[in-house]
C-alpha cells in the first residue's frame, strides 16, 4: 500500500517518478488563465483565517458541502468562520474519490506544512495552526504566489476596466511575478438582459467614443483591445455557455438587434437576434485578435445559474452552474466563418461537458492551417468539473490520440484561490505518470532527452510560445 | 491467474477484499426499486424449472439470445422449456463479457450450489439438478427472498391497484421480509395512447372520484397517493422515457389537452400537448412527495418499443428498449419549476445513456438545498444496460469525481426475477474493489473505521435514511 | 520495463501471449471495407518511395503534420519527396499517444525489416533503405498484399463503375487474394449538389436505361446491384454522415425532389426534400440488399468538409473531416421503416462519435430478427479516429457489455494504403489482451479451446460467415 499522498503520489512506475521529480516538479509556472483579484495582490492583502482563504468564494467546496445536506447557514451563511470551517471538515470522509479532498489536503501539506489527515477531529488544530501561520508575511497573497513559483499570470477583466492595479503590478519591481490583464468582453454581448446602455456608457467612457450602435461597439472593443495589449495582454477569453448556435454575420441586421437592445433594455431581443449579434462580433473580434498575435480562449457547453430560487438569493457563481451541451456544427460553423473572414487568430476550444472531448480533438486537426511550427488550435485541458485524476487523463488521453500531444498546453487554474496552484502539482503527477506508463509499457521509446523535452514542454515552454509570453 | 469467479472475484487488492468480506458481504439488502411481482410472494410460488426462472420473462436473456441468432420459437415461441434452456447454454461462450455471464453463474452459484459453467454440454446435468431442487420448498419465491438476505423491498404499482398483495403480506408475520409498494402513475399521462378513458375509470374508481379533467385528475392521484402512504409507500418513480422537453405550466391549457385526449381516444393529442400535461403533472405530484417525504424517481434516456414489428407480435418489454437521449436543459428546466413551484422532494436521477453521467453529476449540484444532512438529489446506480462492471465502475467515478460518494445510495436490481439479489453482491464487491483501490495506491487514507462505515453506508444505510424506511 | 514495440507489444500477461502467438497472429486476413484502387493492384505498381507510400494520399498523416504547424508545402505542396518526409520524421516526438506511432513503426519494422526509431536523425537512412526497398518486386502493391495475408478484401466502388479491373483481377490465376467490389451509391442521392444529371447520365449509361425520375433511379441501381453481385460483390456501403434525419418515405413527393434537383443542378432542394429521398432509397435499397443477401454498412456521424477554404484548395478527403452528431432516434426510425418495409438485411452500423457507442451497442439488440444463427444487426470495429488502442478497447468492452461479442466481426483497415495491414495485427493484440486480462482476473473460465475459437471467430470466422464470402 502507498503512503497517503505521499512522495510519489500519482505516480506508479520509475519512469513517471524520474520524469516528475527531475523535471516536472521544479519548473516554473505560467498560469495562463485564473480569476484572482489584481487588487488583492496589487495590495498584497493579508487573509485572515483558513475559511476566508477556502470558503469565502470558492463554489466547488460550496457544492460538496451542500450535497452532503449543510446548511446554508455554514456555507454562505451567518455562522462563523471557525464553525464554517468545522461543517466543511466534517464532510471531508465524503469526498472519497473527489478532486477537492486531493487538493485540501495538497494545500495544508503544501502551503502549512500540515499532514494531517482533515477530519472533524483534526479541524480545531488545523483552525489554530493556520490562523497562526496566516497572519505572517510569508502568507500574504504575494508571498503564496512567489512561493508556488509563478511566473507569470493572466487575470480576467472586463474591456471597461481601467487596469489600474495591473498598472500598480507592472511598475512595482519588488514582485518578480508578472500579471497580465486577460480580455473578456462577454458583457458586451448580452443584448437580451437588463444594464446594457448602463454598462454601454461605461465602456465607452473608457473607450473615448459613445456607444450607440454595431459601429461604435466594435471601435470602442477595437480600442479596449489596443490598450489592453499595450499592457502587455496577449489573451481574450469568451464564455460560449450553450451558445453558439451560429448565425451567418449580417452587420444590417445585428445593428438593428443592438438598437432593439438598447431601445427595450434587452427585453424585446429574440434569440435570433442575441445569436446573430454574437456571431457578427465573434467573428470581428477574432480578426483583432489574430492581427495582434493574441490568443482567443472559447469557454463552451456551461448552463448557468439553473437554479433560479437561489440565483435570487445569491446570485450568479455560486454553485448552481452545471454540464450543458455544446454543439459541433455550431463551433464548426463559427470557426469556419472566421477562418473565411477577417481571421481565425490562435485559439483554444474547452467544453464542460466531457462526452465532447472527441469532437473537439477533431475540430482542432480542421483548422490547423497555421504553418508556423505552432498549431493554430488547441484544446484546453480538462475544464472545471473535469478538473479531476479520471477528467484529466481522459482528456489526455483523447488529445494524444486525436492530436499531437507534444504540443499540449498543459495546466492553469481557472482559480478564484492564491493556494489553488498545487493543481499544477496534480496535473503535472498525472502527466508524468501517463508518460511514463506508456513507455513502461513498450508502447513509446525510452529517450531520456525526448521525455524531459516532452514533459518541459507541456508544463511550461509550449504555454509560453503558444502565447508569445515574455518571461 | 485467479480463478474464475472465485472467493476474491472483482477484488484486486487487500483491501478491497477486508471491506468485502468483513463488511459488505454480511449486509442485508434493500432492493429499493424492482418489477417483482407481490402476487407472487403473497402465494410463495414455487417455481417449476430453471427456464421459467430465467427465462420466463427476462428481455436481458431475451436480447443475448437474439443477439446470437436464436430463433424466437426458443425464446418466446413454443419450443419446449429444455429446448429453450439448451438455446441459452449454447449461447454462453458468446457472452464473453456481458454482465449475464456473470449473473448466470453467480445465480448458479449462490442459489443452486452449481460451480460447473454453463455450456451446451454441462447443459442437461444443470437442467436436472436445478429442477429437482425447484421443487423444494427451500426454493419458493419466499425463500429465495430471505436466503438472499432482502430486508425490504419495494414493488412497481399503478395508483389504480389495489394493493391487496402487499395487504396480505403486511399482515402475514410469517415472511420477514418488508414488501412495500412504490407509486408508478406513468399510464396516467399518456393521453397520446388508446385507453386513456378506461384508465381513468379505473383510477377514479380506486379513489373514489370521477376522473374527467385536470383537477379530478390532480385529485384523484392525491387520494391515492394518500392511500399508498398509508400502506407504507416511501416512493414514488417516473418513467420519463425520451421525454422531458419541458414546459412551463399551464392549467388552462393542459385541461384542454387532457379534454382533447378524452374526446379522441388520445388521437389528436399534439407533441406539444403531451408535454404539456406532463409538465403539469409532474410539477403537481413533486409537490405532493415533498409534503409526505417521499422520494421521487426519474428515469430517463430510454427509446420504447422501437422495432414495429416485434412489438405488434410480442408487446412492450421484450427486449425492443434502446438507449436514447435525454435532454439536459429539459431536466434542468423541470427539476427548476418544482424548486420554484410546489416543492422539489428528495430525488434521485437516471439515465440509460452513459454519457449523460457527467451532466448529471453536475444537475444534482445544483439542487442540493435541503441542509437536513442529507442531499437532495442523488443520481441513482447504473441503470439498466450500464448494470456491467464497467458501467458500474464508471458511474460511481463520475459521481465520486462531481458529487459526495458517501452519500451514494448503492445497488437496486431493477428485476422481475427473484434469484436476482447476487447483483448486489456483484454491485458490493465493485465498489470495495474501488475503495479499495483508491486507498492502496495512496488517493484515499487508510483509516479502517472510516472506511468501514464508507461501505455500510453506501450499501445499506445511506439508502435506509435516505428514504425514512422503516426496518 | 518492456521493449518499444517488441514481441510481447500490447499483450499484458500470458494467456493474452498465448491466444496472439498461438493463434490470431497466423490467421490470414480479410479486409472487408476499404479504399485501396483495384487499379494499382491490377497493374501491380510499384511505388517509387516512402513519401508516395505514407504522404501521397494519407490525411490522417496530413493532419497530425497540420497540427504540428507543418506549412503545407511540404504536405500537400511543392516540397521534394525527401522533404516531406522529413518533415513527417521530424513531428514524430510530438505524436506520443498517437495510433500513428505505432502504425508508423509497424509498418517499418513488418515491411521493411527497419526497427530504428523514426526522427529527424534517422530519416535519411531510412529514407535510402526504404527506397531501395521499393523498387524490389517483393514491394509491388500485390506483393505488399500477399505477404500480409489478405485472403480477401473488399474496395469501395461507384454503382457507375464499369469494375473493369475486377474483371482483370478475377480472371488472373497469378493472385491469390480474392478482390471483391463494395456498392457505394451515395453520390446518387445527392441531389443538391451540383452535377447530378452528369452523374445520372453515367449511371444510366451503365445500367442500360434513362435515369430521370425515382422508378428510373430505382431500375438503375437494381440492375447495377445484379451486375456487382455477378461480380462476386457481398455488400453495399453508404456514408450517412450527419444524416439520417429520418422522415417517412413518400414516393410521390421523392420524385418531385428529385425532378427539382434535375430542374435546378441541386440548387432548389431544401433539406427536407434531401432527407426525404435519402430515406426513400435507403429504404428500397435495404430491400435490394436483403434479397441478395448482400451485407449493409451504415457510416454515421461524420462532418465533411468543415474549413471552406481548405475545401477550396484542396478538396474533399485531404483532412477537414471532423466528428459530427449522430441521431439516435433517426437511426432507430430508419432500421424499423426498413425492417417494416421491403426488408432490413445483415447490417453494420458505424458512428465516427464514441459517444454513440452505448446506444448503438443497444439499437443492435433492438433489431436481431434473424433467428438464422447469425446477428442481424453488428457495430463495426472501432472506425476512424476512434482507430487507436483506446479507441478500440472502447468499442470492444462497449460491446461485450451490451451485445454477443463472440459475434463481433473484427477489424477493417478501410485505408488507401497497400501498408496499412498491420493495423490488423494492431487490433488482433489489442483483442487478446483483452480477453486474457478477463480470464487472468477471473472473469472469464480458462477454458483454452473456446479461447482459441472465440479468438479465430472474431479476427477471421465470424467475418467470412457474416458475409458469406467463398475463401
Amino acid at each position: 500500500m502507498k503512503n497517503f499522498m505521499g512522495r510519489n503520489f500519482l505516480l506508479t512506475n520509475e519512469t513517471a517518478k524520474v520524469l516528475y521529480h527531475r523535471y516536472a516538479e521544479q519548473l516554473p509556472i505560467i498560469d495562463y488563465h485564473c480569476h484572482v483579484s489584481p487588487k488583492e495582490i496589487a495590495e498584497d492583502r493579508q487573509i485572515a483565517n483558513i475559511t476566508e482563504l477556502w470558503l469565502g468564494g470558492d463554489h466547488y467546496k460550496w457544492r460538496a458541502m451542500r450535497s452532503c445536506g449543510v446548511s446554508e447557514k455554514f456555507i454562505t451563511g451567518d455562522a462563523s468562520d471557525y464553525d464554517k470551517f468545522l461543517a466543511y471538515a466534517k464532510i471531508m470522509p465524503s469526498l472519497i474519490g473527489n478532486p477537492l479532498y486531493h487538493w485540501t489536503h495538497l494545500e495544508l501539506k503544501r502551503f502549512f506544512g500540515i499532514t494531517d489527515i482533515l477530519s472533524e477531529s483534526t479541524a480545531d488544530a488545523i483552525w489554530q495552526t493556520t490562523a497562526e501561520m496566516l497572519a505572517e508575511p510569508a502568507f500574504s497573497v504575494r508571498s503564496l504566489i512567489t512561493r508556488s513559483r509563478v511566473e507569470l499570470l493572466c487575470t480576467t477583466d472586463d474591456p471597461a476596466d481601467s487596469l489600474e492595479y495591473h498598472k500598480m503590478l507592472a511598475s512595482d519591481d519588488s514582485f518578480p511575478t508578472k500579471v497580465l490583464p486577460a480580455f473578456r468582453p462577454d458583457k458586451a454581448f448580452n443584448i437580451n438582459k437588463a444594464g446594457l446602455a448602463a454598462y454601454y456608457e461605461r465602456l465607452g467612457a473608457a473607450a473615448g467614443i459613445p456607444v450607440t450602435d454595431l459601429d461604435s461597439l466594435k471601435e470602442a472593443l477595437g480600442r479596449r483591445i489596443d490598450f489592453f495589449d499595450s499592457m502587455g495582454c496577449r489573451t481574450a477569453d469568451h464564455g460560449l455557455d450553450e451558445y453558439p448556435f451560429y448565425v451567418k454575420p449580417n452587420p444590417y441586421a445585428s445593428n438593428e438587434a443592438l438598437r432593439t437592445a438598447l431601445a427595450s433594455d434587452g427585453r424585446d431581443v429574440t434569440v435570433e437576434q442575441l445569436c446573430l449579434l454574437k456571431s457578427e462580433m465573434l467573428a470581428f473580434l477574432a480578426g483583432e485578435y489574430a492581427k495582434r498575435g493574441w490568443v482567443m480562449q472559447l469557454h463552451m457547453g456551461v448552463a448557468r445559474n439553473t437554479n433560479t430560487v437561489m440565483y435570487g438569493k445569491l446570485g450568479p457563481d455560486t454553485g448552481f452552474d452545471t454540464i450543458g451541451q455544446m454543439s459541433v456544427p455550431a463551433i464548426l460553423s463559427l470557426l469556419d466563418a472566421m477562418e473565411s473572414g477577417a481571421g481565425l487568430p490562435r485559439t483554444i476550444l474547452y467544453s464542460v461537458n466531457p462526452t465532447d472531448n472527441a469532437a473537439i480533438g477533431t475540430v482542432l486537426g480542421a483548422f490547423q492551417t497555421s504553418g508556423d511550427g505552432f498549431p493554430k488550435v488547441m484544446q484546453g485541458s480538462a475544464w472545471w468539473f473535469n478538473d479531476s485524476i479520471d477528467g484529466m487523463r481522459a482528456q489526455m488521453k483523447q488529445l494524444a490520440n486525436l492530436s499531437a500531444f507534444g504540443k499540449f498546453l498543459g495546466m492553469l487554474t481557472d482559480s478564484r484561490s492564491f493556494t489553488s496552484y498545487p493543481r499544477h502539482e496534480y496535473f503535472r503527477r498525472i502527466l508524468c505518470d501517463l508518460i511514463g506508463t506508456w513507455v513502461e509499457d513498450g508502447l513509446y521509446p525510452f529517450e531520456p532527452e525526448d521525455l524531459a523535452t516532452l514533459v518541459c514542454d507541456i508544463c511550461y515552454n509550449n504555454t509560453k510560445n503558444f502565447f508569445r509570453f515574455e518571461v
